[in-house]
């Protein structure tokens, strides 16, 4: 074999090649640092502390403008929320109280702090605020690099085409990644739902993660190749290998050409059954990218992300500000807001929140919104004045029976009659559903179907619930599967139902962005997609290539299978009959 | 009104007057005890240690032998089970190690080592494991009243008529109370589904639990009047309202006497539908009390406990002899045996489990058994081999996919060609069932009845995941109930898949031993009810009452109603109309 061939997990596709940059973290790990001090330098201490922070700002803000000027505001948007963290009310006290109360060295500190708002994060049902925990790590590397009197290599000062190679990514250094000069990047640590594995995906950068220790083998200066299909990466092929893969990338390149052209495109079948593709967000900056992906709508705006970093509840003004921008820019396209789904895998200070067994079982979502319903009542507030800037629907979390949906509503109602007596403006028409994301709620969805506008089918959540497995959880995780069999029944129940009463089903978990899926979901007859904006033309694309019939017939064949496996054996054999995009 | 009355929550029914005995623990909480000691302490307090620990036990020793002789065996057995902590190989060594390492005192070494071996049998699914907790906290006491010089009242010297008055009763106190003279009690804190309540139940023992302040308007002396029932107390009743109260017991007492002949009656509608009532035990000595309530068989042996308390995996060979025990007790009767259904909200020092986010979802019960399959293995062989004596069923525990129930059933496949080989005895055609607790394999029971000989409904987990609420979490456990509608569905849709397939189902969760839920499962073809022996009679005479053509009615108006209240409601309605048992 001429050139060394070594694999590891394959995260965002694309073939890509070039000179290897190797890029090493200044911290080094092993140099034990002091862990406690005397109570002498404690002023010491804290003065580190303010300086390491004042440097670290002042680092963003350089990083800030320049990655708005090269790479766009969105990408510049990840180092802000990481310097809302330093700005944050508890996050720097907290590291100070650290150094005065248990003599902990700055170092000590800001690790602890650190650790403890990452756990919180990392705790979280919600895949997007989970990943806030690597903007806490990053905050605190910066952090500790300052304090050590170091400056990190930055990425941005790569101006020749290579191939990245480090051991990991940290958000802050992926947003400085320009594309024009790093074609591709590979890291020892990661797997498919790695941090950087999402974030290489959304930057559309080809990427292989967790080579382990075959990553010794690649030195600075190599020639590599990667496969960010396969997981493959060769060192220092021969000539012959490297056209091959010049072969291969040229043909993908060309179809993801083909790719883009779907991106403004509406996601018809070939015989005429039109559906809305639309984005989940997480915060106001994230709406005029979704529409730039294609975004037909909001599928999902989660709210919890106003909810954090805050040491009092939002105010409604600082709440409608928010709904309002997203529905502005949206203009006249759907905005679906969820409501607070927040619980008791995380602390919030102004919410008094107990210490669960099982957090993904307890006090949350709405359980909690009816419960603390003033909550509930200021949120809507705030959505029901936003819903007179564009068209707003709303949709209610965690409904788990007929009880808790009348509750919320009425409650919905309620500041409706008020907002009217106030005379503030807003649409009165607005929308109200609910999230199908406990088994319960889809069982009964008949039931539901009759007083509901709309579902919104959350197949993260559903996928847990009905399975029973937390599917953060290593030792078990290989059981989380949307295409197990009886979650197929129960999305299919739900459609079904919604129809007959003349209603419509939205889904924005991650079943809705999944081509593989997507023929079923076809068949299914879904109305509403939402997914991650960067899914969103494979998608358009695979619906554009096949029609309603043939979906409903591979359904019916579906519909006789017994496990998880053989459904994804059939929906590949489709796949690969009628050609479509490749799902990785 | 002559008399105060004050109420509490009536967890035991029967109505009982007497002198009240009022029971004050020796422990005074308040005062102080030293936490930490100094190096030359060690010693000594080890010996402090070692002294109450010998005290205690010949003290359970007494206490063992005169509650077997007075109260029987099987009350005799909780005790045991505390000595057996007593000689845990963890137990009282991880309290040297806490003073030993930490200079704890001997209290603080007890109260730590407690509490966390309880907080780990709270956390567990099973509610027989979690009333373990109760017996730890007990032991503790005991340790702590001889470290402190003293010596507890016995219950078992009240030789007089009186209802008991206390703050809180633990296991050791209530296996003592002798029924013929302790009439009732009363407690100031607990609940419904409080270790308490449970086991005055079990006792017969009328109680009201969770008097709160309004206990201290009880003195020592006073006449008082308890219904366990309602809940109400009266505190020195004047001749009218005794006597009042006097009817109401007799008519009472005429309705358990009627009760009792239902006992070994078979269980078979007024239209001649019989149905097989059994048992829910967790130990080889719950066997014979079974027996004596009425059990046709063991519907749930619960394997758990053989391998708590344990440093090492229990052998084939002890596993055999706890199984033979169980199954030749019974006879000709059935047992179906639950295979280990533990998981990593607990420790077992020879099974490396992960600390979890959301133990519910994780990595426990037939997920552990697949992934360690010696295990499963040598549980086998043991049931197998015990099926030579009697009339053995095996169960599957948390199955969510048919791949699980394969694998499983391929491991079952080769065990007995091994034993067959090794010329080993066992009964060649023991059924081979699955527990129904996961909604994933109710939703697809159609397709598990063409597979599996029989279903056992687990509706305590059913209903958890269905709806998503752990019960055991305060803030939400109003949710949960297994009269939710969609529970109702679930239960429908998997006794209808077996009965098209010709296999039967059973049911093993708080749900079949409900008497309010009795008409409902016999409407919709529950073949085998199984649940804690205390609850047979009352269900058989629930069941020997109505007919299952008024219940098949009853189900179908049922299956109209959206809310869980609507459900109880109508339930209550057909149990006034028919003037059926009343549940509490």
């Amino acid at each position: 074999m001429a050139g060394i061939m070594i694999s590891g997990t394959g995260v965002s596709e694309g073939i890509r090649s070039g000179k290897v940059f190797l890029y090493k973290p200044l911290i080094n790990q092993d140099k034990p640092v002091h862990e406690t001090i005397s109570e002498e330098q404690i002023n010491d201490e804290l003065q580190r502390l303010q300086l390491a922070k004042e440097k670290s700002h002042r680092e963003l803000n350089e990083l800030i403008e320049r990655t708005r000027a090269e790479l766009g505001k969105d990408k510049a948007a990840i180092l802000m929320a990481q310097q809302a963290f330093l700005n944050d009310p508890s996050f720097c006290p907290e590291m100070e109280k650290g150094i005065r109360q248990h003599q902990y060295s700055a170092e000590k500190a800001v690790n602890e702090v650190v650790e403890r708002f990452a756990t919180i994060f990392e705790g979280m049902n919600d895949e997007y605020l989970r990943e806030r925990a690597a903007d806490v790590r990053d905050v605190g590397k910066r952090l500790i690099l300052h304090l050590q009197g170091k400056k990190g290599v930055q990425l941005s000062d790569i101006k020749e085409e290579v191939i990245l190679v480090a051991d990991d990514l940290a958000p802050s250094d992926t947003v400085q990644l320009n594309k024009k000069y790093v074609q591709g990047f590979v890291t020892r640590v990661g797997g498919k739902t790695s941090h950087t594995a999402i974030l290489s995906r959304s930057l559309g950068i080809p990427a292989v993660v967790g080579l382990g220790e075959n990553i010794e083998q690649i030195n600075d200066g190599d020639f590599l190749i990667i496969d960010g299909s396969t997981g493959t990466c060769i060192v220092n092929p021969d000539n012959q290998l490297t056209k091959e893969y010049e072969v291969k990338r040229k043909r993908e390149e060309e179809e993801l050409q083909e790719l883009e052209k779907f991106t403004f495109k509406p996601a018809i079948t070939t015989d005429g059954f039109r559906v809305e593709i639309a984005a989940n967000i997480g915060t106001p900056a994230e709406a005029k990218p979704a529409l730039e992906h294609g975004a037909e709508g909001i599928g999902l705006y989660r709210t919890e992300f106003l909810f954090m970093n805050e040491t009092t509840m939002p105010s409604e003004e600082k709440q409608f500000a928010a709904y309002k921008q997203v529905v502005s820019t949206m203009g006249d396209k759907p905005v679906i807001i969820r409501t607070l789904d927040i619980g008791g895998d995380k602390e919030l200070p102004y919410l008094s929140l107990p210490k669960e067994m099982n957090p993904f079982l307890g006090y949350r979502a709405i359980r909690l919104s009816l419960d603390q319903s003033e909550l509930l009542v200021t949120q809507l507030r705030a959505i029901l004045r936003a819903s007179a800037y564009g068209k707003v629907k709303i949709m209610f979390p965690m409904i788990s029976s007929l009880e808790e949906w009348r509750q919320a509503k009425h409650i919905f109602e309620e500041v409706k009659d008020q907002l009217a007596k106030e005379g503030v403006e807003f649409d009165p028409s607005v929308e109200v559903g609910i999230m199908v994301e406990v088994p319960s709620t889809a069982i009964l969805a008949d039931k539901f179907a009759k007083e509901v506008d709309f579902f919104s089918i959350g197949t993260n959540d559903l996928v847990q619930y009905t399975i029973a497995v937390d599917r953060m959880n290593e030792k078990i995780g290989y059981l989380y599967d949307h295409l197990h069999p009886a979650v197929i029944r129960l999305v299919k129940q739900v459609i079904e139902a919604s129809h007959r009463e003349g209603k419509w089903t939205g889904m924005c978990g991650g079943m809705a962005g999944d081509p593989l899926a997507a023929p079923l979901l076809i068949g299914l007859g879904l109305d509403e997609w939402s997914m991650v904006a960067g899914s969103i033309k494979k998608v358009k694309q695979v619906i554009s290539q096949i029609s309603r019939g043939e979906c409903e017939k591979l359904l019916e064949e579906i519909q006789t299978l017994t496990t998880t496996s053989e459904v994804r054996k059939k929906l590949a054999e489709f796949q690969k009959e009628k050609g479509l995009y490749n799902s990785k």
